[in-house]
């Protein structure tokens, strides 16, 4: 038998040490309530609802008349009535036939994918968030990771498939690359092959699609019964939670196998009611997702005239790779300087070599926002040319 | 090739029949704001901070100052200065030397498990929760599960393991035979063998210990650097969330490599401020643990003296074990019809043979509220006399 070591941190100690030799520590930034005074391209705040004081009464008064915690499992003594308003509007607005609401998109997405895949064979894109990589590996199933958007390679392994069920699962828009999924081709390969097509739509709800109901609903496919969305409420609709939409069998499957549904603490009311009113808002502002999609085009076009690598925006989100984790640390510390906050996304949260700035546009900047980010790019520009 | 079937949906239609044929099926239902006039024994609502004015009224102010969505993972924009007092708070209160807030305590279980453990031994207690399962599952370790409470069996996989390092990890109090787990003597089997001590303090946290400080601080344990705790903010204090307290070393960690803490959208602010409320006012109510304790004993006494197997509760938790699915669901049937709302769990809850009522007691239970637990107890055991 080998040598034990006797002190138990001394292993976390020396990896923390590798990782802030790689450039890989993080640290925690508590932000002041003006944000420290910065323009905000750094959230997923896309419709700036978080910050919208209708979304703010609707909570407060929920902690009044709800109470400040849902006290329990969504089986035993989560489910309230507004738990149900809220599943019943998330239904009506994105035309889907039922919805699950949970207390993050992360459980959401971990129930999804772990019971609907369970034994099956789960078929995952590279690109996928992590909570799927997470949920894929919980459904004990045999997962298989495709390259990015190869519609090809999901097509090929399901027919080569033995296993009597199978999902597919992929992000609508890619978190930090912010590009689509082909989701009418891997629909339709779904549909061949008798699987079940999971669509996160933490980044297209709010965004893309008629008044924001998302991609899958852009593409008519809202009432398809093999396709299941995950939505976050964490996102443009400025709250926290999360959400799963489709078929009956579906929802009840997860009401009574979903470990992450079953054993977690129901949604606590102020979110739940925020979130409400986010719907809400959407229904009566169905402009606010066009103008997010805008504000990302102007600004993906200003990083590539000033010669940036960034992407064809889908939705809200901008990304500027810049290589190295140092790099990626340097140009958001340049923003910053020049008063604007973007996220700054090294591995494991992209590929090694892949660091990047990650810039959401938002519904509300203003012209005086955008001045600020042309000042702030130019300036990632200089660093990228002089270093 | 086996024929595949066309309809994803006919699997799960078949597999909902069969859970309903063998009584396992869950309905949600939605409760209204004064919890359709029960007796509330089914909440982990545990000092009834969930309805308390000063809790609503943090979350209210918070909403309002902070916004209704933290609108970013911690890394990002998702660590305000109110995330930062409650992690102080927590730290202080429960004489830890860190602490790191997650959005849920089932995320807060996952990112500690599975980060400490990652590649090493996992040794996990039959009992423990489903979160602790799922971590387990995640952490990509050797996971070896241990009957319940055996420390010798806990012992015998750390002496004879292979791997460099190892994490034990177990419920403080057993979420639903509401039971303690050996504490004192796992944490000296893991100091022997260099291992690290995950304890999940979702039941105790508020509930056991000096003024409800848990049941590691109540060893004496609080800043052992070799013990890892994981505690929700959606029990006894009354709002949703979860916490790690630990080591800097641990918290570095989580912080650089937790998937479920860097790929979540932070807690909610008004989650945030309402947790913050509950902790005051256990620093000014110190005694309200104790009462919890000593109503749970009243009510597991008042079981055993009508002849029902019941636990020994060490916190608030009582247990009623009434074997097959259906006398659980007939048990809580007959508490509703007698005022009391009472939880009922079933297989995969519970191990089959066991599913039981699981009865919270509450630090507000009033003398009217025990008669007609008193009531509602008799009725059960009735029916068990009956069946
Ligand atoms: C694509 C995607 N899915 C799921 C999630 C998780 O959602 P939540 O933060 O609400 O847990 C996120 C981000 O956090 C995400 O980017
Ligand atoms: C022992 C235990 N750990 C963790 C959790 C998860 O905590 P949360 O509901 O805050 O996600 C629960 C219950 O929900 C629990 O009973």
């Amino acid at each position: 038998m080998e040598a034990i070591p006797t002190d138990p941190l001394a292993r976390l100690r020396a990896a923390t040490a590798s990782r802030s030799a790689a450039g890989l520590r993080r640290t925690l930034r508590p932000r002041t309530p003006d944000d420290d005074g910065l323009v905000d391209l750094a959230s997923n705040d896309y419709l700036g609802l978080a910050r919208d004081p209708r979304l703010a009464a609707a909570a407060a008064a929920a902690a009044v008349e709800w109470g400040t915690g849902s006290t329990g499992s969504r089986l035993v003594t989560g489910s309230t009535q507004l738990h149900a308003a809220l599943e019943d509007r998330l239904r009506e607005f994105t035309g889907a036939a039922g919805a699950l609401v949970f207390s993050s998109g992360y459980l959401a997405n971990l129930a999804a994918v772990a019971a609907l895949g369970r034994g099956g064979l789960v078929v995952s894109d590279a690109g996928n968030h992590a909570s799927i990589v997470d949920a894929c590996r919980l459904s004990r199933g045999r997962v298989v990771v495709t390259p990015h958007k190869d519609v090809e390679a999901v097509e090929k392994i399901l027919a080569d498939r033995h296993e009597d069920h199978a999902v597919v699962v992929t992000d609508a828009v890619f978190s930090v690359d912010g590009d689509l999924a082909p989701l009418a081709d891997l629909h339709a390969a779904a549909v061949r092959h008798g699987a079940l097509l999971v669509v996160d739509e933490a980044h297209s709800l709010g965004v893309i699609g008629k008044g924001g109901r998302g991609a899958v609903h852009a593409l008519g496919l809202a009432a398809d019964p093999s396709i299941v969305r995950s939505v976050t409420l964490s996102k443009s609709l400025g709250s926290q939670g999360g959400a799963v939409l489709g078929a009956p069998e579906v929802i009840e499957t997860l009401v009574d196998t979903g470990r992450s549904f079953i054993f977690d603490t129901g949604l606590a009311p102020a979110c739940v009611a925020a979130a409400l009113a986010a719907v809400d808002i959407l229904q009566i502002q169905p402009e606010l997702p066009g103008y997010v999609r805008a504000r990302a085009h102007e600004v993906a076009a200003m990083a590539r005239d000033l010669g940036l690598e960034t992407n064809d925006p889908a939705g809200a989100v901008v990304s500027i790779v810049l290589g190295a984790p140092e790099a990626a640390l340097r140009g958001a510390a340049v923003c910053a300087d020049n008063g604007v906050r973007a996220g700054c996304f090294r591995p494991p949260s992209v590929p090694v070599g892949r660091s990047c700035l990650r810039l959401t546009a938002r519904a509300n900047l203003s012209s005086d926002d955008l001045v600020a980010i042309r000042r702030a790019l130019t300036a990632v520009a200089e660093m990228k040319v002089n270093a």
